[in-house]
Formats: structure tokens, sequence, C-alpha cells
């Protein structure tokens, strides 16, 4: 049994100081295991423009993989989060070839899953299934969904939109993996009362069609409401186990810690009842694919 | 908007006659619309050996089809069913070539939803995924599922297990489908209190991942609970819409005849918020397929 925790903050969008250290003060309150931590971490979401997000994005080897680092390594936890991440290749802001102020900045940065240990990051994934507005300020992943070998067993990343489509969840079962962590940003939508968010319930079938836990991580703090960029976030952070049932309460709306012990290794038996499989029971040749 | 009706029947197996009033009774109470009974209506579905499953099962033009398009006609309705069917090159028992007492029967028989109308079958399909014990009665289905052209839409046509897979149920919407109908029988499992059944949320998922609607008729009547191959179920029957809510309400372990009426033509349009579509922000080229 693994000890998963996944941490719903109130981030704030600028304030990368101030979101790092609420992500330092849930790890350090965590239990030892794997930790999955919301989307765009480092930079929030609701950018105005491009200029903005390109001032809030930072390299690969930045200042918040650091503090993540040096969080894994003081918790000997595995971290999970998704960052506003400059390619390489692209110039950092202030620097020599920074586009002209009065020009737009061209849509170059990345939303960058990570997962960190204490020697810094093992595996990487850029987000493929770009949501809403994403497109004017990323670029799109051209990979599936990284297969990382952690500490405490195979992590799948992807980050939130990419868990709508089943062609992704299933190649992250198909790939082997003991656990798909995927830090989101849900926006809220209006629905039924005593509904489950429908963004839940897609990743409960993925988890019983599959086989496999998950350990998903949303956000909460609305931000510019009164603009047209703002939004609101479900707060529907949650721990499924492999018969797709959740194994962490609701905590719709608000900062929340939510930790469950996960048997991993479950995740490697597809038998679903004593006569099924939900891999091998698959029909490619009818399928076509 | 049409009317969808799912009626959850108290099947008794071995009692086609028994089975068919029932059907006749729910067919003629609902609105004229769609109207979808469970699967293996003719003959229940906890047989004890082969024997009494070729016993049970009748050719595609038998009674059981008769049956059913005198009660399309008088109603006006599309009726969605699952029957045991002999195939056609298959001896009808008790006639030349049937095998002898001694030897077991080949396993042979199909099971094949229909869409009936007025006329007769409009369109048939034979289940792909078998569940259970199945494989000992059923040959497997070979083909995707069926697109009806019916009265009131164009229905895809699946059965029971074939719901678990992701790759199924995409293959309908991309086909162009208004309404997947899918006769059930769901056999019931624990699950924690206030929990939705985990097979009513692999439907509303793939509601929501694929903008399409569904109309799922499951049954109640438990078999044979003291035999092992018995069985008692879940009565999990549920309309959903394009967005993965449910239009019905649960009517767990008890007869029931549930409509909404449903927009069928909402189902071709993908869109998902005013920035994505849920077929066309598919990315085949990272999926490899």
């Amino acid at each position: 049994m693994v000890a998963v925790t996944v941490a719903q903050l109130p981030l704030v969008v600028g304030q990368r100081e101030h979101n790092l250290s609420l992500a330092a003060e849930a790890v350090l309150a965590a239990p030892r295991g794997i930790v999955v931590l919301p989307e765009l971490l480092n930079s929030g979401y609701c950018f105005r423009d491009r200029e903005e997000s390109l001032s809030l994005a930072e390299p690969l080897d930045g200042p918040s993989v650091r503090a993540l680092t040096e969080l894994a390594a003081r918790s000997g936890s595995t971290l999970v989060a998704s960052l506003a991440i400059l390619p390489a290749e692209a110039p950092a802001r202030g620097e020599g070839g920074v586009p002209a102020p009065t020009s737009a900045p061209r849509r170059q940065l990345l939303n960058v899953a990570v997962v960190i240990e204490a020697d810094g990051i093992i595996g990487s994934y850029t987000k493929v299934h770009l949501w809403g507005r994403e497109p004017e300020h990323f670029l799109e992943g051209t990979e599936p969904p990284a297969m990382v070998a952690s500490q405490f067993g195979r992590l799948a990343l992807m980050v939130c939109y990419d868990l709508e489509f089943p062609e992704f969840t299933r190649l992250a079962a198909l790939a082997g993996a003991d656990l798909v962590v995927a830090p989101v940003n849900w926006p809220l939508e209006p629905r039924p009362e005593g509904s489950r968010a429908r963004e839940q319930i897609v990743v409960e079938a993925a988890a019983r069609q599959n086989r496999v836990a998950f350990a998903v991580c949303d956000r909460t703090g609305a931000e510019r409401l009164d603009e047209e960029v703002g939004s609101d976030w479900v707060g529907g952070s949650l721990i499924v186990g492999q018969d797709g049932f959740a194994l962490t309460p609701t905590a719709y709306g608000r900062p929340a810690l939510l930790s469950a012990e996960v048997e991993l290794e479950a995740s490697r038996d597809k038998a679903l009842g004593p006569f099924n499989d939900v891999i091998k029971d698959r029909r490619p040749e009818v399928y076509g694919f």
C-alpha cells in the first residue's frame, strides 16, 4: 500500500512564491508517498494575454522545479505537478531576442507535468489535449502519456482535458500504469443538485474500465471572475481505486488535502469477476485498430 | 424531441410467453417513441447448461420477433431488445441433425440485438464482448455496433458488456449515432452505500465523452440464486443526455418503466463549451490509431 495525496490548493494567478509556499505546506503535511499538486502550479490559469503568460513561465530548470526538488528531498515523497514552462530554445522574457513590446509574443509555452523526487525530475510530459483558450498560450504536446518509474510504482502522467479522451487513459493502462496521476484545473459549470461533477465520473469510469488507480488533483480559488478570461473551479480532486469507486470524500470548492492508501499492485490484475479481463477481452480486430 | 423509454422488466428464465407478455404490457403503456427492452428478453439469462439455452433459443424469424413486430405496429414505436437466437444454419432442436442427447450441444447461439418497427426487423447486431459464462452458450459477434436508421433517428446498437469498452462507444459516436441503445443484464455486485452502480457511471461518462445520448435497459427478477449459475441484477436502467447526466431516476431492484424526452439532434453537435469539440479534439496521430 502506498499513501497517495491530492493537494487541492487555492492558487493565485501570477503569485508564484505564494503558490509554491502553499505546495510546500501541503507536501510537508501529507504522509510520505505520492503527492499530486494542481495544474499550472507556478503560474495560475486565467492569463489576460500572451505577454502575461510568457512572464509567468520559467525554464524547466527554473525556481519551481528547484523548490519542488528540495521539497521532495525533505519529505521523501514523489511529487507531481504541472508547470508553465518556457521551452529550452525560447528566449526568456527580457533576454536577447524577446519580441518587441508592440508585437504579440508567439504562443510558445508548454504545459508540462513533472514527476520529481529527491534528485530532481524523473519524468515529464507536455499536455496533448488543449482546453479553452490554452492554444493562445501553449503549444500542444505530441507524445502519449509519459510512463515514469517512481520509487513507489509506475506512474502514467497526463493533464486535465487529456482525461476526457478514453483513448488516452486506455494507452496509459496498456503501457502498464500502476497509477494515473493528473494535475487538473476543472472549470466550474452548473450541474444538477446532488450530482457528482462529470469530470469526476469520467475518471471513475476510466479506472473501472482499465482496472487502474487514479490520483487527480484539482484546485480552488476563483480567478478574475469579473473578466472574460476568469473562472471558478470544481474543486473535484479525487483518488479512485481499480474498481472505479473514489477512495476520498468530495471537497468541492474549498482547499483540501485528501489522502488514501492505494494498493498500486492491484492495477496489474485486469480481472473483472472470475471469467473476464478488461484488457484481454478487447476485440481490436473488430475495432479496426 | 423523441420519447425514449427503458422497460426494466422482471424476466423469468425459460418463460418466453410470460416475458413477451411483460414486454407487450410495457410497450403499450409507454409513450410512442423508442422503447428499449432488456437483454435476452425471450430466454432469460441463467441457463443451467447448453441444452437448456439451445431449447430456449429461436430463429430470427421466430415467435419473439413476430410478437415484437405486431407490437411495433400496434404502438407505432421503434422497439429494441436482445434475443437468444439460433443461427440460420443451425438445426432447430428436435429437427434432423440435432446432436445426440449424450453429446453436449456445441455453443452455437447468438445474442442478437434487434431494432423492430411495424414492418419487422430494420437492424440487428450480435454481441461482440461476451461476459461470464456466455462463451459456453454463445458465439461472439464480429462486427462493430450496428447503425440503424429508425423512424426517430440513427440508433447505434450494442449489448451489455460491450458498453464497458470505450473503443466501442467511441466507434458508435464516430459512426454518427443519435442514440446508443443497449439491452443489458447487469449482475448485482456489492457497492458502497449511496454510490451509483459503476455500470451506470460508465454509460454517463461515455455520453459526456462522446456527446451522444444513451438508452440502456436493465432487468430485475433474480434467477436461480440457490444455484451456481444464478444471479440478481442491478436494475440500473437509465437514459442519459449528451452532457452525461441521467434524465431518469434510479429504480434499483424493481420493475420500472422509465421515460424521458430526448433531443436526439443534439448528438450531432460535439461542442464542449465555446472552444472545444470532443471529436475534433482527438489526436489520433498521438494515439497511433
